[in-house]
């Protein structure tokens, strides 16, 4: 099988201009089929503010509301996605921005009510991606670049996490490909002490992962990423990568950076 | 050859929900290969008036400058473009929703400032445009939706005119395809008299139009959209048609409405 990378940055490159100049050189680099997944910046946060849209929160999670949905929209739909593109057709890349809308590449419902009404937020439905679209781009030398957005179907777009979308996109894609997801973050890898940045776990699978956060000694906001990322390769994702940006795309052949996560 | 529809509409269209409603509904139902190039709409100049960005002119010009194409990149490129995807999707139509930037469909130059600098303003380079992968989107029933966004080829995205990007696609594509470029506006045609909406003139060639338009006939707003429907006509574009969405849209066989141009 022909390997793809699913590759997902966050944010805080987004936010950094000489961050993200070197890390769309490395994404560049890659000689293979590549599927980039953005996260938002602050960018969205500080317009909201310009623009009089407060943040709603319940119970400490973020609400998503008509005026939110627009603005996020806008600002990764539009503003951080084509800036993206730009900077990669400048190198030769041959991106195309999208969301999961287009093409209904990742089909998603509206996030059911349970205790907290998340308002236009998606929760993609991993089973409906149509594989063969996402073939079409990625066998014509299209490079796929998604910003956290997908659609409910029914005419409203979504506002969707980065992370779960580069999981289930690199779960779909591996019924035709050979699929390596790498999470790109702020640190080099998991830590084992979080304020030790050199503590990088090299390695996790699901049994030393279980021991690790029973003995509560992971930070709690990599958590969710690290359910991603054993999600991915349960659905059969053949290795997930968490650490550095550089680390991980310079060294695509050695993979000995960051922290592999394998069954 | 196979038939493929090139299809425009204004910002009047994009700015108007029951009209749009209206349009995504007709487009839906064009039983062949298609691509649509939406205007902006007055949103942009709204946002821009609330975040205090400025409308420049020169000589009654206007000028794209670094916050102004900011603005519409997050308006057209996004908040408007995903909205027209998101909803032709509910329809079952399978928008992909782009810019000239993505896949480098649309490569263009920042004008060149002769008398005026227009500042981030692209005008498209027709014979560089890569129809082979427009080809990859149009025989995988994909159906592009361009926001009227080029890029440098730098890393900078550019303001271009919906009209001319209607044109130069329907040009390119005419290697290919039988192509039928149409312009939807708020008139049902090209008018001899401008105040008369029955004044509809059927059909205009080179020599029908020189006449009319050295009479000094023709409404001055319209010069620029009936030079881009010759300049496609003379690149070797089937026809084109210039009237009312719903008349235009709806009679795709019999085309007995709105302003034929031919050579």
């Amino acid at each position: 099988m022909k390997q793809v990378f699913v590759i997902k940055i966050g944010g805080n490159v987004i936010d950094d201009p000489e961050a993200l100049n070197s890390f769309l050189e490395d994404f560049h680099r890659i000689d293979s089929p590549k599927v980039l997944v953005h996260g938002g910046g602050k960018i969205a946060s500080r317009l909201g503010d310009q623009l009089g849209i407060k943040s709603n929160y319940v119970d400490g999670r973020r609400i998503t509301d008509d005026a939110t949905i627009d603005l996020v929209t806008m600002v990764y739909g539009g503003l951080v996605n084509k800036q993206v593109v730009a900077q990669l057709q400048s190198l030769g890349c041959n991106a195309i921005g999208i969301t999961g809308a287009d093409a209904n590449l990742l089909p998603a419902i509206k996030r059911p009510v349970k205790t907290i009404d998340f308002g236009w937020v998606g929760d993609v439905e991993a089973g409906k991606i149509p594989v063969n679209r996402w073939q079409v781009l990625l066998d014509n030398d299209f490079i796929p670049v998604l910003a956290p957005l997908t659609h409910d179907g029914q005419g409203h777009m979504l506002n969707t996490n980065a992370d779960t979308m580069a999981a289930v996109i690199a779960e779909a894609l591996s019924v035709q490909y050979n699929v390596r997801l790498l999470y790109c973050f702020e640190k080099k890898g998991i830590l084992e002490d979080v304020n030790n940045d050199a503590s990088v776990i090299t390695h996790l699978d699901r049994n030393s992962y279980a021991t690790l956060r029973q003995e509560g000694k992971l930070f709690a906001g990599i958590l969710p990423k690290l359910d991603n990322a054993f999600a991915a390769i349960d659905a059969g994702v053949k290795e997930v990568l968490i650490g550095h940006a550089e680390d991980l795309l310079q060294n695509t052949t050695t993979k000995t950076t960051g922290t592999l996560i394998t069954a």
